[in-house]
């Protein structure tokens, strides 16, 4: 029985990482959750899958909370979230909180040797040489539960690292992947947020669409499978079946495919090194789906994805700068207050703004992440 | 320094397996081959790769080499193949001779301690029950060459064979892919041997155009990685890119990509466990081919594949009397003695003749794999 704390439960990939939990009860055991302000959410969960432990963002939804529940211990604010990543019985870590909220978790669960499944973006862009200098030291797995990087993940399984020659992310292309970048200027919030294959949060939904999403993701990939940039490729695949794929040295490829369902990804992160059956997803019969297109990535097009390249090879600071104007930028986005094109010329100011500090601490990086923030609402 | 044997050095597998051998000078040595008749290849691959030992299929060849050579031991006939398969000094034995005279020197070599690097089909499709036994009881690794199961092969690395639902055979097609029925009454043997992405051996490339080569790989599948044929699955994709697939039970999808391109597959059972650099080899880029596409095996359309699926559910003789017959019809066809709808036809009638043995021995394989060749003939 692996027993199992999630970090964002009510979140997309926190539903969905219960629903696993849910699927196979004889080998999962959710045992502490943190919510923001579902408590709706909160309750439900609580009565399925009586935990230890629940964290929420207010003190006053603690509070009735607590008197809803009875004999479940609640607790709340970024204290409470870290008391859910550091709960005792806990095995695995599930990182699914969304923001930057999720850098300190993930850190003091790395020093109390837990097994972290990381969904947690924020983590490894702005302070990736911290996360994985802790995990080295303290020995511990950090397991992707993105559905890219479980792919590459699943890929590598068996292979040694030092015969990559190439990671290939593949990208949907968003919301907008057919519109130029003259049609981009009057798009809407509710345009941004249909996804052609994924049913996602808003703020990954835009991050789809500007391309910013997948130059997380380089970043992440990076720090994950330490691999230079230089071998990490982003390819236009629209389907959404290619999950990512691997080249080696002797030019074989291996893939990863599937049906576009979060749980493998998830559950993969909670099985590995082995698999369980999960029958509750559609079985991917190629036939059916006919064809599959790959297109070269238009960096001109997406000047996000650009963005994170540069960030990611500068290195330093600069990615969770650009990761702070980026999340300022969409939150900015999705009030009505900037246009959809106005994000990348903020998140580029931001980047040309700043003045690099080459080994950031963790007080560097969340200075540098308000002053970013900051810096960005000034601009609107 | 492994050493290797190589049997049917100048068939298409062969020489892929020597360039593979020349472009790793440091990690291959050639020690021991067999050619049938080609003189010419087996005088320059002598003077190239300087192996110890070579053998031909006829005794006047054997002796012009010797002296041709002067300091190669030279042997000859199904015994001189035996003793390159058995050859002191060879750590590997390539197996890629054509036809049933392939299973007796892998048996040997089996029994030798031998690895053996699997090319030649009828070895597995006529004795796979005898091979897989030997393979077992020697504690030898029999490693595929084939791309098909060598795709397989490698999405298994790290894997546990008990999680497999499915392995996904590709195929191509073949010449006539986008023939009716009808259409195929009146190909020509030129027609025929057009295979769209691959340069093969003529036999291979009919067994292609008919299907039966997929046939003969599903029963190979089903020995290599003891899987029932109700979880083999066969898919038509014609830009013969990904090279098949293995699902697992959590539907997770691990497929292997390539340009087609044999020296990868036999590299890698060279290699195994490990890769090495292959830089020959075109780099696949998905954006350069932009698509690839799926499409439903229809087993009316293809009925030499309906034929292995049963041959091999029946087992026991009756995938050995496909062979043979399947042998005997395509050498007629290619002399023009037979249409090529004729081939599954004599394919048919000679299963249908056949009273089937359940477990049979070598000489019950042999002595069925005579009678049949003698029926088919018969009937034409």
């Amino acid at each position: 029985m692996k027993k199992i704390s999630v970090l964002g439960a009510s979140g997309s990939v926190g539903v969905q990482t219960l629903d696993v939990i849910r699927l196979h009860p004889e080998h999962f055991q959710l045992v502490a959750f943190s919510v923001g302000s579902n408590i709706e959410f909160a309750v439900q969960a609580a009565r399925e899958f009586l935990p230890q432990l629940i964290s929420v963002q207010k003190e006053e939804d603690a509070k009735r909370l607590r008197v809803m529940l009875g004999n479940v211990k609640v607790v709340w604010g970024e204290e409470g979230l870290l008391e859910v990543a550091l709960h005792t019985a806990a095995d695995v870590v599930v990182n699914a909180v969304v923001g930057s909220v999720g850098l300190m978790p993930t850190l003091s669960a790395i020093e109390a040797r837990k097994t972290i499944a990381i969904a947690n973006k924020e983590t490894l862009v702005t302070a990736g040489h911290l996360v994985m200098e802790a995990a080295c030291k303290y020995g511990v797995d950090l397991l992707p539960v993105d559905s890219e990087h479980s792919a590459i993940f699943q890929c590598l399984n068996g292979e040694k690292r030092e015969q990559i020659s190439r990671l290939i992310l593949t990208a949907s292309g968003g919301s907008f992947r057919d519109k130029t970048r003259e049609e981009l200027t009057h798009v809407t919030v509710e345009d941004a947020l249909k996804h052609p294959n994924w049913s996602m949060g808003s703020k990954i939904t835009i991050d789809s669409a500007t391309m910013m999403n997948k130059g997380l993701e380089v970043i992440e990939a990076h720090w994950l499978f330490n691999i230079p940039y230089d071998q990490i490729d982003v390819l236009l695949h629209k389907e959404s079946i290619v999950h990512s794929l691997v080249e080696f040295g002797d030019r074989s490829v291996i893939a990863q495919l599937g049906t576009p369902d979060m749980r493998v990804p998830i559950q993969y992160a909670l099985t590995y090194p082995t698999r369980l059956p999960l029958q509750a997803t559609k079985q991917l019969q190629l036939w059916e789906i006919g064809a599959l297109h790959f297109q070269q990535m238009d960096f001109g097009r997406f000047r996000c994805l650009q963005f994170a390249y540069e960030a990611g090879r500068t290195g330093g600071s600069l990615p969770a700068v650009m990761n702070a104007a980026n999340e300022a930028a969409v939150a900015a986005f999705l009030q009505g207050k900037i246009g959809f094109l106005t994000i990348e010329e903020l998140i580029e100011k931001a980047m040309h703004h700043h003045s690099v500090i080459s080994h950031p601490n963790l007080d560097e990086i969340r200075e540098i992440d308000w002053a970013t923030r900051r810096y960005v609402m000034e601009q609107i």
